[in-house]
């Protein structure tokens, strides 16, 4: 083989970034591959479009069905993003013998199965690790370096905007939406943040691992998903004073022999867990396996840079295979997708937490002991309690209680019959708490 | 090829862990490689010894010479250590066409370019995932993940004895020598803890991640070494009062084009650098590529689960290569030999850093006028200065100086000056400061 060509499917931060990254390091690419990496086509939306001096006017095309049926393409690499095409794209490209690098993390959470079965069968490659954290090399890490391990949980940081409104809420100890707002002006933030700040990003991250770390499928719809836009600055104060960070913790651990536990949600976690500390818009990965204990790895999970080097990461590689030798050979999971056995997704309901509950109730005498009732007729009991000082005006208070471990179950069942005593004056917050210390 | 055997030598912690580790999941591995894998020779070192009741006593053999000659034996693993004969067995298994695994830095240290050469000339694979932080995936995350970045620095906390003592002697206030013989007895720390303490062992470890990383050979006498055998609780607690910790900290970066700098020593770290948080018997590795950011890796770097679960990733990688195809097709080092290019090591006289410096003088008017007078004669300048209050019956205080940026060349010049004035009651401690900061 005297060259690799791949095709590039989408040309926006990360594309760019790649046709950057590839040009500064041609020579040392083409030494650790053993032949020249080179683009040969890229297609665009928008051919009219204002692009930068840079940009390899010739290579361009608005159609990306010329990239997966030329025969030329060695490697097609998707940065597109989306559904549809980039799945129909992606089958096609595979079908036609072609290997495939896709830093698409939808495509692989909700088609992920369709994904690997065709590569699987068409013995080609395929790429991901721009799928989850950016630079972190957990992809990697999972298909290989834990290998012999069983991995008994996996669980991070997978969302950056996520991270980063959480931890300039707590220093500004300002709400949401404000900064929100201001991520936004400065480019932090997408002018759609639902995907972020709901958790559905994190959870399609989530669902890759725990596929990869558990050798099942996931079904995207088991996975438990809630955002992290009803986090207060009160709740982020209260927490620290209960020695606590809030953070948008997206976990999958095995639930028994047969099942799996996926999930993403505002999780208190102890501030003396290092991933407490990983703040800003860095994202961590931590994979607890029987025999390397726990392993943590912190990087920059997203922007041009971080993603462009795990997308070269996956070029070179794959490349390398496909001068050397060894192309389509390894499956695209860690074993073949024959040796996969599907784990039950654990319902919620089953779910044993720690957790934190803020009441807001009128400041009246026998209000906390009907609070604590309910609680203990469900049988959950009461860790910790702070009620902050008398309002005047007989204004509503926060009182916020830190539970033992109970079954989410028994929660649901108190909070709805604290909920018909009728002494609510807001919806009650409610934070899962992970403490391995209980 | 109907299955995959490998030959052991050794059988320690390390290699009773892998036997036990391959047993378990004998299943999982076949299914990933291809074909099962198997142990069918383990070379000790004295049959005779009392061997735990699993121990496959019909596979051992007193002859490790016997392994590497062996007709069947696809991969050798070697778990001995040292330097001898462990060099001459790993050459002539290469010889004999047979892939090595290997957890031994200190041989890599020394000799890894005759192993490195060898490797690719016999077109054969290398594995030594386990040889640098146990189950930190380091050497993976160099060979493949960062394969497309400029690396600029590798640092980290790579000896995990080491990083044990330092978290105790500040955590209880004692010495060194006294926590250490604690240490020896719980089994934390080696009856010769010569490597651990004086940095040898990091040293290895830093000259095996800054070859790599930097695609040159590694003299390992270059390598600047200092231990932690000087460092006093009164200077953990200095340090904190300055928002330091300090760590035994393995660097290797960059010096200009065709220079690197790969040096050991004692080093205050920023408590708020994550890697100052990394404490017991923990290794961190931190990766600084050019597009990939900082990455930080952080997990059990030694024991025998972590480090047979290294041994494991590299087994399942080379097995499922020589199973599928693909096997000596990739250089050992991440691009060939041919490519790397020797960078000069920079003499730690150029190397500039801040300096904390503490001072044993006589508590007398002008003592302090003549240290801060020497330091200024030599170019260096004084970011703070605290003396600890008055000591009882003249007793020598400490006076402790945080210097700006300097160039260790002049702190020689200056500390020589200051010996001189014959003021001095104890030798000075110095301890360099790595901070982003200034």
């Amino acid at each position: 083989m005297d060259a690799v060509r791949v095709g590039m499917i989408g040309l926006g931060v990360v594309g760019r970034s790649v046709v950057s990254l590839l040009g500064r390091r041609s020579e040392e690419v083409a030494a650790r591959v053993g032949a020249p990496v080179m683009i040969t086509k890229i297609a665009v939306r928008d051919l009219s479009k204002r692009r930068e001096a840079d940009t390899p006017r010739e290579l361009l095309t608005d159609d990306p069905w010329e990239i997966v049926d030329a025969p030329e393409v060695d490697i097609v690499l998707e940065v597109m993003g989306g559904q549809s095409p980039a799945l129909d794209l992606t089958l096609k490209a595979v079908a036609n013998g072609k290997s495939v690098i896709t830093a698409n993390k939808h495509l692989l959470a909700m088609n992920g199965e369709k994904v690997y079965a065709a590569v699987e069968r068409a013995e080609v490659e395929l790429g991901f690790e721009a799928a989850v954290a950016g630079a972190v090399p957990i992809i990697r890490a999972l298909r290989g370096a834990f290998a012999g391990d069983r991995i008994e949980s996996v669980r991070g940081l997978v969302n950056g905007t996520a991270n980063y409104i959480l931890t300039r809420m707590e220093l500004e100890e300002r709400p949401c939406d404000v900064i929100l707002e201001e991520a936004q002006a400065l480019g932090y933030a997408e002018a759609d943040p639902s995907f972020d700040l709901e958790g559905i990003d994190s959870a399609h991250k989530i669902a890759i691992l725990a596929s990869l770390a558990f050798d099942t499928p996931i079904d995207f719809g088991d996975v438990y998903t809630e955002g992290l836009t009803d986090i207060t600055p009160e709740d982020i104060a209260m927490a620290r004073e209960f020695g606590y960070r809030i953070k948008l913790l997206a976990v999958a651990r095995r639930a028994g022999e047969d099942g799996v536990d996926v999930r993403v949600h505002p999780t208190m976690i102890p501030l003396s867990a290092p991933i407490a500390n990983v703040n800003w818009e860095l994202n961590a990965v931590e994979v607890v396996g029987d025999f390397a204990g726990v392993n943590l790895m912190i990087g920059p999970g997203a922007g041009g840079g971080p993603t462009s080097s795990a997308v070269m990461s996956d070029i070179v590689d794959i490349a390398g295979k496909l001068v050397r030798g060894g192309a389509g050979k390894t499956p695209p999971m860690k074993a073949p997708l024959s040796f996969r056995r599907k784990l039950a997704a654990r319902p919620m309901d089953e779910v044993r937490s720690m957790y934190y509950l803020r009441f807001t109730v009128p400041d009246r005498p026998g209000v906390l002991a009907r609070l604590s009732g309910a609680l203990g007729e469900s049988g959950i009991s009461i860790a910790s309690m702070i009620q902050r000082g008398r309002e005047a005006n007989n204004r509503p208070v926060s009182v916020v209680l830190m539970t033992h471990t109970a079954l989410e179950a028994d929660l649901k069942k108190a909070l709805s019959k604290i909920e018909s005593l009728g002494v609510l004056a807001a919806p009650t917050v409610t934070i899962r708490i992970e403490d391995d210390e209980e």
